[in-house]
């Protein structure tokens, strides 16, 4: 602390971030987004604007949620949701979720030993993607750079079609301490790549049932060369083909798939 | 024939859609898609349509496709695009493909003894993004049925990311009656379903390195059971969690993965 109890010019920023991000708020839409936000307790609701229709649909979930919707109008329907987007009559601001301590989740989540980790991956669908994979083969967590990632937005969780509710979406400040967190926690970290020498179910068969995390980067740039450095062992998915490369979304499920396979 | 030469009115209506096929054109739009449609010689153009910028980009695979550029300012850039879609400055009217024989392409196709069959699967982003892993996985061929599926279109080319242009995507009549050609063809049809008892790693492992059919519903309805009844087995991809479900096209990609994994 600086002389006269002033505080120096880092805590005020860090601070004033802090506080920035408790206001953050977003808005999820469509039926589907915000049905599941209505049921989950953990989701603080802010305001749920719908039309009479959408109320018809969706009543039980409002009357269980306790939030009192504000009915209008289509016409009026004037809610800030992407652009080109199909909202269904039916739309909740929300906070985003806090999922508590990256180690609590990755430790003692519920699910196989098992996370994903995304380098750099942007596309808002790609990440709901991804994140409704990891549900499926019970992943305990998606994780991300806080910055260059696709942050929750209703576009992503649309995508996620209600996996952004129930499957851990945690951003962090540094993706290569989480890294060297999760190795301290036991996990191999394999890192998918084109080129790696090892295929994918060499990799996962050598891991031999101890917790995996699967590394991804985004299509094109591929892993950066931290990341890459911060892996235990590099592998491929093997492909038949000269052509072409997958979809991240796609990698991701079949490394789930490959990882799930022990 | 009927008498005096005239056409039975079934003739006439066939010929006439034949003809309307015929003349069917559409717009792929997009640098990634217009250039693999350009450097593609069984592809036929109609019409280019570039901004400068693009063009720029696009000099070399212009100049080998020898189809004259109409170069426009980029507020004069009118093509029937669908909307909310990004052009980059470029597209190219074009003609859908033609594949060839079923038969042909599925019996002596390039690539492992592999096709894919999707029943109604109508969204064009996972049917490009099918195709696409399709491709990466040397499939022979993806399968569809001619109404009650995505056409091709430019928002399916640009998903597709290149594959559209060299992985064949055949559409059927009936599609029951493909799958019986398939199966005197040799393939074993393994039908994807959520709540079969075989998973899809047995299923695969009894067919034995013999040519194998994959086949997929859309979300929601899934396999209709005309479709379920020509399978040879069903078989379930192994979830962990006790929500969702995968998207189609991750669940064709990890079917594709386990397929050829023998």
């Amino acid at each position: 602390m600086a002389a006269g109890g002033k505080k120096p010019a880092w805590v005020v920023e860090k601070e004033r971030g802090e506080r920035r991000e408790a206001r953050e708020t977003l808005w999820l839409f469509g039926l589907h987004a915000v049905r599941d936000a209505l049921a989950n307790p953990a989701r603080e609701k802010l305001r749920l604007v719908v039309t009479k229709n959408a109320l018809d649909k969706l009543e039980a979930a409002v009357a269980a949620s306790g939030i009192a919707p504000e009915v209008v109008e289509p016409r009026n329907f004037n809610v800030p949701i992407d652009e080109g987007s199909v909202h269904q009559g039916a739309a909740v601001e929300v906070r985003p979720l806090n999922w508590g301590k990256f180690q609590d989740v990755c430790a003692a989540g519920e699910g196989l030993p098992l996370v994903v980790l995304l380098d750099r991956v942007t596309d808002p669908h790609n990440v709901g993607a991804v994140l409704r994979s990891a549900e499926v083969f019970g992943a305990r967590a998606v994780i991300a750079p806080k910055h260059h990632s696709a942050p929750e937005t209703g576009a992503l969780a649309k995508t996620a079609s209600g996996a952004l509710e129930r499957q851990p979406y945690l951003r962090v400040t540094n993706l290569s301490e989480a890294m060297a967190d999760l190795k301290a926690m036991g996990f191999t970290l394999i890192g998918l790549e084109g080129e790696a020498e090892v295929t994918l179910a060499e990799a996962v068969a050598r891991v031999g049932g101890r917790p995996i995390g699967l590394v991804l980067g985004a299509e094109g740039p591929g892993l950066r060369e931290k990341t890459r450095d911060s892996c235990d062992v590099l592998a491929r998915i093997p492909f038949a083909g000269n052509f072409g490369s997958l979809n991240v979304s796609n990698a991701a499920a079949v490394s789930l798939y490959a990882a799930s396979q022990t």
